[in-house]
């Protein structure tokens, strides 16, 4: 059995055949999930398709936490994929050659002042920074003051990827940087990586060195 | 041609079946990279075999680093992978469901005081925190030091994850809290999860929940 959101089945038609389908289009995550863990529980084997890697910011998370209110008694296992932060990287170049921090700027779910906190923090120490969930229709002013705070510790120049709808046909990559960032599209499908204090351009690429020190011989 | 370290061409004997091989024991990772930009500047497919993604600390960065020396004419692409936080995060639970900061405690080309400021950075935040070489034979201090400064902000019993040697026959998985984590076995093939400050354990995983707010009803 195979329960997944729309628009993903359509991507792995090769996975489906043959197989008992649950492809919603209007249900909720969360009705997804039960819907999973209900028959699941009556001990069938169910493959509960999410977007990207379950594990990162994704449906591992309710998942386990229906599990645990609900008790139901299944056995769970994530089987990891790739999150934005993989693919977009490998659009990219090689931006995450060292550490990095990965902030979502929805503030649904957490109070702005703690996404603008981390932000500071991540800025601050010189992470690699991946942001989530940029910009929606409502959500317009948050990248805005994420560049801001970026600039009261990074130049101006440093290098920033925009990644949007990676991998898919409508995929789009722009390497621009902290200063013009805003002057590009950015949407709800976007992620972006700002790179550190080390990471340069080159040839339509980001690249953040290995190291700080340079020891290695090339 | 495929290029790659002998032990991770050891684990994939299906993609080298009729195809020319150069499995090295010792020789570097410089002369690897540069082994295959010398080749596929000759007009030949290469493929570089990286350990977990090529993107995530790993072989991309060397490779454009070269490239961009020495002015390899190839053209270059980077197949994205399944990094240590994607398989360990996996295995744990669900511990990514929230922003997080990934810190390599290796000071061999990273000045100490970098990554020590990295990880008050993380720990201040509350970013789920993924530690990335946490001990070597001569590595065992700093992550000692990493555990004090996590106390300083965080809850003594946060859910600790220890994965050794993802996916591998030998992988070992341990759930344990901050202030315990020392007490169990942490080697060169480890990474660590350390939650945030709404990490839980539940049944030997340990779950990051999505929001800080509870907006989303189970």
């Amino acid at each position: 059995m195979i329960i997944g959101y729309k628009t993903y089945l359509d991507l792995i038609p090769e996975y489906l055949e043959g197989k008992e389908v649950i492809s919603s289009e209007m249900m909720k995550e969360v009705d997804r999930c039960r819907e999973s863990l209900e028959i699941a529980s009556q001990g069938r084997q169910v493959a509960l398709v999410s977007g990207g890697d379950p594990g990162i910011y994704a449906m591992a998370g309710l998942v386990y936490e229906m599990a645990k209110e609900s008790e139901f008694p299944c056995r769970i296992e994530i089987i990891p994929g790739l999150a934005a932060i993989n693919s977009c990287a490998a659009r990219l170049g090689a931006p995450l050659m060292h550490d990095f921090a990965a902030v979502s700027l929805s503030d649904l779910l957490t109070p702005w002042d703690v996404i603008e906190k981390r932000l500071k923090a991540a800025a601050e120490a010189d992470f690699v920074t991946a942001i989530y969930n940029p910009k929606s229709k409502k959500r317009t002013e948050q990248i805005v003051r994420t560049r801001e705070i970026f600039l009261t510790c990074r130049d101006p120049q440093t290098p920033v990827g925009i990644v949007t709808a990676a991998t898919r046909e409508n995929e789009k990559i722009v390497i621009t940087t902290l200063d013009k960032m805003l002057d590009n599209e950015i949407t709800m499908q976007s992620t972006l990586i700002i790179g550190n204090s080390q990471t340069y351009s080159w040839n339509d690429l980001m690249i953040t060195p290995r190291g700080y020190k340079k020891k290695y011989e090339l």
